[in-house]
């Protein structure tokens, strides 16, 4: 790719970015538009104008964005959205104190050396561009200019340490702060307990639970919630859900036709065969009203036998206070550590009832099974990635499909082509996958739903770096190297940093389009928009469906944070080898903050609070992409046959040690609640009535609050 | 070494052993060696006789040895002495079950080979001896033979998973059995707390800790008890023991003399100066006297002083009911968890007071520091113990020393030196490094006497291993490997796997000097009797000084068991090889079993009581030397040449998942209390003054039981 025809995707991304940005602040102002655009205020009973009335400016989301504090965004999404921002802040901090020094520094020591490119060092065919020479591979060999880049590395290895440090302890602080809060949150007065050993002779599950806890806990234990396999009740559930909704839909059909001038109506029919499709033709009404007054009782029968001969190896454990709940987690209950395992317990309803029964090895095995799955996984994708960045330069397209050649042999279709060809087929790639990794995560036998996609958002994040950026930065040059790796796999950092600034220009492109385009898009919610419209105008009927129409969804971490790594791991790799990068890093994550400030206080909902534990991976995959970065300079620098490289390796060490350090500092209070934390009063003594009902999931609970029904594997009053 | 030499090393230890036994029988028999041979039962105020009385037979020790149960060594000498015996039960198990299987099998298929042994496969100057044989490096390369090996390699790890597996159960029942004791034991109602952060402005640490603690355990926090400075307090406390200690004995060297014919007695002097040797003659009595009414008001002065001025960062916290203590010593209380760090509380006399303030970076630095000097003793002795190997055969100390010549070349004493030469530089050569890696354990900031035993057993395991297995393994043949080392440090396993054969006879010898010189020893007990004697006669003249000389001690856990382990090792690495080893085991661990259950139901008394928390660091190091086997069995098969090797590399998978599954399943209960164990009832309240009291250091406790000065650092009654 020529200087032309970066230039030209800077600007083509740019204007699409104005384009979409102006088109946000149209579609917004529209009241029908609302739902989309301030679905999070509307569901929290706000004015989606607040605050915004005022000013008609169409920049006023961009000031509102930046007066907006951390409490607002904890308050309207939560500590875990606080911490995402913490992240984008460290991070920015990190590219700006970096680029403060790099870019006046390193430019010019670069752009004035003798310069020794060769021809294979750049992604184009052979020729040199404006972007190349102000990179270190502008440098020649063993030139002492090289101390500049040393000396650069250092910098930004510690300035990533101390924001790192600063950032860990104000997580740290926020999530303590989010604890100790005096609301009764009911997952701080439960604890979740795993492989109950089988119930002795004559007694329930239940009574086994209950006596084992009140033996040890006499004062504090409230009850117990033993976990049911629930697949059957759930099925009875759903199907009556699914009548109920029909019913209505059925009966806003009705009160429309009698509203558009038939004052009889016309009574809405459907057939009680397949999907509606087949059978007798009915009233639908009549029909759907005499099937869920068939399967209540249904219900209520199969609830009861549930409850009763189908209770599971698992339960749920209520104390009436949070500083036994917290030490309970945390607590050797059994002398075998395999049967009555405790953990702290989630929300409510992001809990995995099915697999909380899972077994303790069972567990263990099923992990060790995935991470195999997902090493294959991320390293047979690497071979269609490496095909896919070979094939798809221009000429080779015109090779392979030489009816094309008209086309793209257009001065202005080629260059547009050239930018976004390889980037456009690398990014609709990487949307295939995170589905299938969160489903991975999930059959790890993993409790809770945060804790699945933290685990899925880790898979997704090496399957980055390894496919993305080491696969296309090595793939670039795979065909001439892919001897040379077969002969000494250990050759991969040498290889990997001699092929870094051939690449250099490729990311540079990938990183714009993603801000300019993926910001785009984001903010102007244009896709969720048009499907919502077409949704309202001609499927929904009822309120409901309406509603869910336009349910905004979370801001998404499994897929977000790696997506927001990967850019990172580019950027600070590429930061001293050619520091233009960084302004882009900046860019990126500067924009990001602003429409995601945006985003978060109007429109996502989190569907779920895990206090700040997504945290120490960020952390984790940070230090990752910084020790990634260290041990490719040193390559770099060998590479360049710079005989003081090995002043590099104590940094290596130091960040082994930093990461350490952290572990042990902060790392535990991630895992658990700590007691002084759990130990602060209370606004008001807890309805324990309300914690426990609220751990019973819906396809379980009563249409009456008539309790003693659940008597059986539910509750034990003390 | 021939096989002559051999003969009479074994024949000239046997000997020894039975001239040992039978002065055990004759001396224990005589009343006034009782104090030697029965302390534990004087101590415990039993009857030394008891039982035996009825039978005079000389063997009635082994009798009663074999039918006493492990209750009676709980009783005798706690769980940490019963957990040994399951340490050599289960080693004894698993050398029988191998023997019987190895020694019918292997024994005639080596000796019916054909035979490939080369000069320099054995230890002697190129003569062949019966021994060499019967082991596997008679077998010769590619044999087909070598599958009856394999089988037998397997065999040995199946039978070593088996019982360490159900010994793993077995000390965890131990160990929960005497925890749920319902016997009120002091230290499970207290936890250590250490990295108290500086108290805030006008508060003491005493303060701050007991408002901490109080509201994170409103009900159950009894009192706290902040750990003090003690160097000053403990100085005068010693000063003054001391002068009471002379008291004592002038009062009775003065009754002595009055009794020895003189009714007016000699009325003992001193001098003032240095060590009573020089300055002014006084009146022992009068002024030891006078020394004491000084130093009494000056030690209460002392105390207050200290109780209120030099209090630590780190404190001991009673609770009122075990579970909490449990609960507590297992739970995050701060959430930086470097600071407020709980820990059980070990038994009161065992804490390591002057250790408990050390900071938690400076207990982690000063770990690996540590670690690093080990690693650094263990090789830096490596060089003398391959010198010595090489050095002390007879034929190089007549090249070194030729005024030996005559005395060596008589035909007996040749026989005895070559027999004797090596090992015995290598016992002696062990002695002296106990006691520098104890002290280097407790360095590293441990908190508990115990623990630092455990830690400096390790070290000596480690350096057993690799000085005296593989250094000497290697070191036998060290000129001819040198440089096949320097060339390739990976060549280790394999230069280990064919040095083995050469090196069995030495070990044979080494096992069996071990049991017989060494296990005589310990049961006749002739050191310690010899020096009991001289000091009765010459130096003690008090009651208190008689009962210091006999005082026996305890097992000393830090040096036997890498002493058992290092033999256990060689015999599971020779299994194989050369299986005649395994009778020599089974010797060394039965004979082991039966003289030191003797010694620890009737002699020695034990220190300290970890509740089998040595259990893991046995295991794991059983473990050590069963993957070391393995390693070592997959070398020699190659060094044999046999092209089916590869089936013994998930033999050493195997090994990892049965570490990592025991791992899983027990080792948490032995860091902790289980709470299920904890919240057994006990059979009575426990009196916490007495708890509380129990945990007072001797040079701060008071005469009387006035409570009031202890206000200051350890109390505060709520």
């Amino acid at each position: 790719m020529d200087f032309n025809s970066f230039l030209t995707s800077l600007g083509t991304s740019f204007v699409l970015f104005l384009v979409l940005m102006f088109l946000f602040t149209w579609l917004s102002r529209r009241p029908g538009n609302h739902v989309l655009y301030y679905p999070n205020r509307i569901l929290r009973g706000m004015d989606p104008y607040e605050g915004l009335r005022a000013s008609r400016n169409p920049f006023a989301w961009i000031r509102e964005a930046l007066v907006s504090t951390e409490a607002d965004v904890i308050r309207m999404s939560g500590v875990d959205s606080a911490v995402y921002f913490v992240f984008l802040t460290t991070v920015l901090g990190i590219l700006v104190l970096s680029g403060l020094v790099l870019l006046p520094v390193l430019l010019p020591v670069a752009a004035t050396a003798r310069g020794v490119m060769k021809a294979n060092d750049t992604t184009s065919e052979g020729s040199f561009n404006d972007l190349d020479k102000l990179s270190m591979g502008h440098v020649e060999q063993r030139s002492a200019r090289l101390w500049a880049f040393v000396i650069a590395t250092y910098w930004v290895s510690f300035v990533t340490y101390c924001l790192l440090w600063k950032a860990y302890k104000h997580v740290s602080d926020l999530r303590a702060a989010a604890l100790m809060s005096p609301d009764v949150k009911n997952e701080q007065f439960a604890v979740v307990v795993r492989d109950i050993p089988p119930a002795p002779e004559g007694q329930t599950i239940k009574e086994q639970v209950d006596s084992y806890f009140k033996a040890i806990y006499p004062d504090t234990f409230y009850r117990s919630m033993v976990v049911t396999d629930n697949k059957q009740v759930n099925k009875i559930y759903e199907e009556l859900e699914g009548y109920r909704k029909k019913l209505t839909r059925a009966e806003a059909i009705y009160a429309e036709s009698k509203a558009a001038g038939n004052p009889e109506g016309t009574r809405p029919t459907t057939k009680t065969g397949f999907l509606g499709l087949i059978g007798k033709k009915v009233d639908a009404i009549e029909y759907y009203d005499e099937k869920i007054k068939e399967l209540i009782p249904k219900l209520v029968a199969e609830q009861r036998v549930t409850l009763k001969d189908r209770q599971q190896s698992a339960a749920i454990i209520f104390f009436n206070n949070r500083v036994t709940a917290a030490a309970a987690s945390q607590s050797l209950h059994d002398t075998m550590v395999d049967t009555w395992t405790v953990s702290d317990a989630p929300e409510p309803h992001q809990l995995l009832w099915a697999n909380l029964p899972k077994n303790f090895y069972t567990r263990r095995i099923r992990q060790y099974v995935i991470y195999f799955i997902v090493f294959l996984t991320i390293f047979f994708y690497m071979i269609p990635i490496g095909f896919i960045s070979a094939l798809t330069t221009l000429d080779n397209l015109k090779k392979l499909l030489p009816f094309l050649k008209p086309v793209v042999d257009q001065a202005t279709i080629k260059t547009v082509l050239e930018a976004y060809l390889p980037q456009l087929a690398l990014i609709i790639f990487l949307a295939l996958l995170p589905k299938f990794l969160l489903f991975l995560s999930k059959a790890e036998g993993i409790a809770s739903e945060s804790h699945a996609q933290r685990a899925a958002s880790g898979k997704y994040f090496y399957f980055s770096v390894l496919n993305v950026f080491i696969g296309v930065t090595i793939g670039n040059t795979l065909f001439t190297a892919l001897k040379r790796i077969e002969k000494d796999p250990n050759s991969l950092v040498p290889l990997l940093a001699e092929s870094l600034p051939g690449s250099a220009t490729f990311f540079l492109t990938f990183v714009a389009l993603k801000f300019f385009v993926g910001y785009g898009l984001e903010l102007s919610r244009i896709v969720p928009l048009i499907i919502f419209h077409l949704k309202k105008k001609y499927l929904c009927k009822t309120e409901a469906e309406v509603k869910e129409a336009w349910a905004p969804g979370d801001l998404g971490y499994a897929t977000r944070i790696p997506a927001d790594m990967l850019i990172l791991t580019i950027v600070i790799c590429y930061s001293v080898i050619a520091p233009l990068i960084i302004p882009f890093g900046i860019i990126y994550y500067g924009l990001g903050w602003i429409v995601l400030r945006n985003q978060v206080l109007k429109v996502y909902v989190p569907s779920y609070e895990s206090y700040g534990r997504i945290w120490p991976h960020i952390y984790l995959r940070i230090m990752a992409s910084l020790i990634l970065y260290q041990a490719t300079m040193l390559g770099y620098f060998s590479a360049k046959e710079f005989i003081y490289t090995p002043v590099l390796i104590p940094l290596i060490v130091l960040s082994f040690i930093f990461v350490l350090v952290c572990r042990n500092k902060f790392y535990r209070f991630f895992q658990c609640t700590a007691l002084e934390v759990a130990s602060r009063e209370l606004k008001e003594t807890p309805n324990m009535q309300v914690v426990f009902r609220s751990f019973i999931p819906p396809s379980l609970s009563s249409e009456k609050a008539d309790e003693d029904q659940f008597e059986d594997a539910l509750s034990h009053v003390v």
